[in-house]
Parts: C-alpha cells; structure tokens; sequence
C-alpha cells in the first residue's frame, strides 16, 4: 500500500466520458503477473488473459503491458477496449489521485518517479481509467462480491510477496491519511527478525513470501537441506513463488514447513493484533499465498490467531477469499461505476 | 475496556427529562479513586472531589461512593446534584446501554453480575446519569476540549494500569462491535512475557503498571535491588501506583529504570502498530502514568515508535493529554448533552 495520501476519491478519473456499455475492464497489476478481465454488469467475466510482469524496462514498458494483456482479454470477450465503460487498475505503488499517476512502485522495473498511468493507458485503450491501490480494491472486490458479502466491516489480509491489509468499517474503506492498512508491520516481535522494509520484528519478516525466500536461502546456505530452490529451478521461476512454496509442501520439506508453520504464527499474532484494535466482524485472507494454501491454512490461521483476541466469546469470521486468482482484477474493475 | 457491544448509542439515558441547568456533572470511576466534578457549558470546572474507590463490599457500594463524591464536587460549585442537568460516568467493565448496566467491571470489588448504575446513581443524586466506557470517555475528552481539538482521526492512548484505546475517526467513535480499540492486547513479542489477562506478549504484558508490579516483584524476590516496594509502604500504598513509580525514578532506582525502559519499548511498538494500521492524524498519551510521568515520556513513546511506523514520512503528531488528572470525569461529562 502506498504512503501518500489516497484523499477522499476512491479513484483517479480521466477526462474522457463514461460510455453506455454494460463491460468494464480489471487490471490487477502485479510484481510477478498482469491479469485483465472483462466483466459485466451481472459481474460475469467474459474474458480474460494474463501476462508476466516486465521485469526490465520502465513504467511505459508495464503500461504497454497492462494495455496489451487487456486488449487480450477483450478479445477473448469479443469486443475492443474502447467499447468498455472504463478500466480499473489495482496497483502497488503511491498512487496521486488529482494527478492519475503511480509512483514508488517497488516491485515494477524503475519505477520511482510519478508515471500517469490514467493518461497513458486511457490513450491506448481508448476508455478511461482509474487507478485504485491493489489491496483496497481487492478488499473491496471481497466485500461487494466475494466472501465477506454478508458483512459491514472487515479486514482484507492479503499474503503473498508482502502482506497488505484492506479496512472497510460500517461499509466505506479507511484509508487513513493514505497508509492505513499496514497490517505486514504491525510488530509482532519488537527487535526481532529484519524485514524486507529495514524494520525488525514486523509480521511481514515472518510471513511475506518474499522475507520468507530470503530466510529460506540464508538458511540453505548455512547448511539446511531445502528442495525448495531445486523445485524454482525445475518450475524456470525466478523466485520462490506461492507455487514453488506449496509444491515443496506437497514434497514434505522441511524447510518450508518449518517457514510455513513460522508464518502462521506470525499470522495469528499479526491478525489477532488487528482484531484488537479494529473489532471488525470478519477477515478475508486472500493473496497469492493465501489463495495458493487454500482453506487449509485459513484454519491454521484462525487457530493462531484466536489465543490473541481479548474479546474471545465472539471473534470474527475468518474466511478464505472466494473471488480467488481473479479476485484483483474483479475488485479493479469495480472502481468503474 | 468492555468486551460486550456498545452499539451506536454512545451512553446509556435514564428516563429522566433533561434538566435546562448550564451545569454538568462527571465521574472517572477508576480502580484506585473516584473523580468527581461539577462543570459548566463553558468547560469550567465549578466543583471537584475525589476519593478511594472502595476495596470492599460490591457494586452498590461503589454507586455509593460515586454519589457521595458528586455530592462533595457538587457542594464545592454550591449547588445540589439534582440540579444538574445530568451526571456522566466513565466507568470500566462491560456496559450494556440499553439496560443501563455495568457488569465485569475488573477492577472494582465483587463486581462481575451486571448492575444498574444508571437507575441506581440516578436515584441517589436526583437526575439522569449516562455511562460509558471511560476510554470512550476520556478520549472524547481529549478530542473535544483537550490536546486533540485540531484533528479529526486520532488514538487515545490511556497508560495505567492496563493500557486503553479510544478510536476517533473523521470525528467519530470507532468501537467495532464494541471491543475496539483494545490496544494494550496487541502482541507485541509472539510467546513473550505473561500478560495479566493471561495471553503472552501483549504490549500491556510489558507497559501496563499493574504487569509492571508483578514483573517488579518476581525480580524483587529473585534478588535484584530496588526501593519500589520501600518507597510503596512509606507512602501507605497497597501497590505500585504512578507515584511510587516516579518516586522511584527520582531516586535513581536501577530496576524501576529498567521496566520503564522496558514499558517504553514496548508502547513504541505497540502504538506504532496501530498507526500502521489506523493511520490517524494524532495520538493523545493519558492515563495515570501517562499523566505522571507526562512530556518528557511521550517524547521518549514518539521516539520509540517512529521506527516502527512505515509512512515514515509524515507520522501522527504525539501529544500529551490536555487535561490531566480531571480529564476522565471532564470528559464522561461530555455524555451530557
């Protein structure tokens, strides 16, 4: 989640005008993929594609992408981009709503300067677009149409590189000041173990796929014996990817087992933290991750995490997110009313 | 703060007409004193009074007391208590507003069935009374008349003998489903130290005084040197109050120095935590160590805390309560409206 300040607009809008149409496209823009959907008003996707992520590059290279897998998906729809009502993109980074452009994208090649990614895709696809911060509009997918459906408020816990939080309360998000929802540095072990962030003892130290790889190595290269990075090798992954992870599960690792268990505690302590202080009456756990694991891990998750809840006779319902692989593009698409 | 919801209503009215008197009063129903005052639609404080919560007997005993109070702070003003136009209590314990009850109130004698203090003080002191939680309370205190008037979306922090939270966001409680805001539970070592509600790790388990006392006295009779319990009987005190502690301090007391560095510590991690995750504007430190130990210790909290805190760059402000020791009964006076 971004660290500049989201305002009150939900969303970026461009200049152009909305068009009658009953599809809109998603963009779910991610460190590792591009996924694009075309829905409909009845919320049906009617087609969708999905790209890697350029990984070199810069801003307009990741925009070429976004338009060309979504001009993909509306093929599959069998209809151009300019005949949709408009695009929403979820999107990392520090998104300036006035301005429609996303800056400090960590995990997108050279992304550091304010790029306009309204403009610029709205030009290539002919449609507007608005911009949204990835996990509220996943949170917000989650909540209009997934599993917290029969729910005010709620947390949306997305796991997967890092672990980003989405907070809806009596129906409207919270933003904060634009960097509300840090649920992956809430502190769960004050001095403990350096985060990717540079912080210690932060939940994502713990439980982030990508400290998680940064462990596994260091652990590796001390001398534990791992399949984990044979399997990223065999799969022609970069990265320990949730698949690579669940796949090395599947094997009986050790390793992964013991970063796994690691990240459910962490998980438990982190989340419970967050029911303490919010009182919401559901989390969503959803995120690569979370989806790749699966309800299996919602349980441990829930198991963990209930020791920690002071007001024990009613904690939340825990539930696996239900709109799965699609679920950021879905919630993107939303930001088109 | 209670575990039971508070539901919308911010207080629980008696049947009793509004009174068109300027005059207000409030009660801080706290574990060790009861504080009374009389105060004005100006804010003045007309009258106060205050004394020992009662250590004995049961809750009609502690209704007692708080009406006898009252009538001690109404007398100072030179009026009588049914003249008022109300009575707000900010009490602990678990409220329930429409039955005007308080049950499970922790710290208070023999007091876990609910009982009706609305009804019950109503009568004694002759007009409508109003509860509710004194986190609540006193926050609004703050947000209102205190330290928080420029800000919309803050935290109150109320370190004592436990550690309270009171959530205001864009200008309104936040209670959740009535347990919000239970921020001294927040983990802040996973598996750490016992806290007093049983759970391990919590922020309170390390901060809160009463957890403080305990750890004191475990280290006290392993051997380890300090004038805490010393400095405790000579002032006739049955336990480690804020004052004993900052006696300590004064004197230079090596284990008192290190549980505050300690209880430092650990609100820096447990209050940057929810920053991360409420991104509000301000925290405002009260309570009785808060108060105690005042400037210099909020600015040692902000220094713990924004380390922890991702938005790195633009923290909340971090104030001192403004209205000290009369700030619970200032503000459970603010449920009159």
């Amino acid at each position: 989640m971004p660290e500049a300040p989201k305002a009150d607009q939900p969303t970026t809008r461009s200049p152009r005008p909305a068009k009658a149409s009953n599809l809109r496209g998603g963009i779910d823009l991610g460190g590792t993929k591009i996924q694009a959907i075309v829905i409909d008003d009845a919320q049906t996707v009617m087609g969708q594609a999905r790209r890697p992520t350029p990984t070199k590059g810069g801003p307009q290279d990741v925009v070429d992408a976004m338009a060309e897998v979504l001009n993909a998906a509306a093929d599959a729809a069998g209809v151009t981009t300019s005949s949709l009502r408009g695009v929403g993109v979820g999107s990392p980074g520090v998104i300036d709503h006035k301005a429609g452009t996303v800056a400090n994208a960590g995990n997108l090649p050279d992304w550091k300067d304010p790029f306009p990614v309204v403009s610029s895709l709205g030009g290539l696809l002919g449609t507007k677009v608005e911009v949204g911060n990835d996990v509220d509009t996943a949170t917000q997918g989650e909540f209009e149409l997934g599993a917290a459906t029969d729910y005010k408020s709620i947390l949306g816990v997305f796991w997967g590189t890092g672990i980003g939080g989405g907070i809806i309360l009596n129906g409207k998000p919270w933003f904060g000041r634009g960097a509300a929802g840090e649920i992956g540095h809430v502190v769960i072990n004050e001095g403990g173990r350096r985060c990717t962030c540079g912080r210690r003892g932060c939940m994502e130290a713990y439980a982030g796929r990508m400290a998680m790889e940064i462990r596994a190595r260091k652990l590796h290269d001390d001398g534990k014996k791992t399949d984990l990075f044979k399997i990223m090798e065999k799969r022609g992954r970069p990265r320990l990817t949730s698949g690579v992870w669940a796949r090395a599960m599947d094997h009986g690792d050790d390793l992964a087992k013991e970063l796994l268990d690691e990240a459910v505690v962490a998980l438990g302590a982190g989340v419970g933290s967050c029911v303490n202080v919010l009182d919401i009456e559901a989390v969503v756990i959803g995120g690569g991750m979370g989806i790749r694991f699966g309800q299996p891990f919602v349980d441990r998750i829930e198991a963990a995490m209930i020791p920690h809840i002071l007001a024990s006779d009613r904690p939340p319902a825990v539930l696996l997110g239900a709109l799965g692989d699609l679920g950021g593009a879905i919630g993107a698409s939303l930001l088109i009313k």
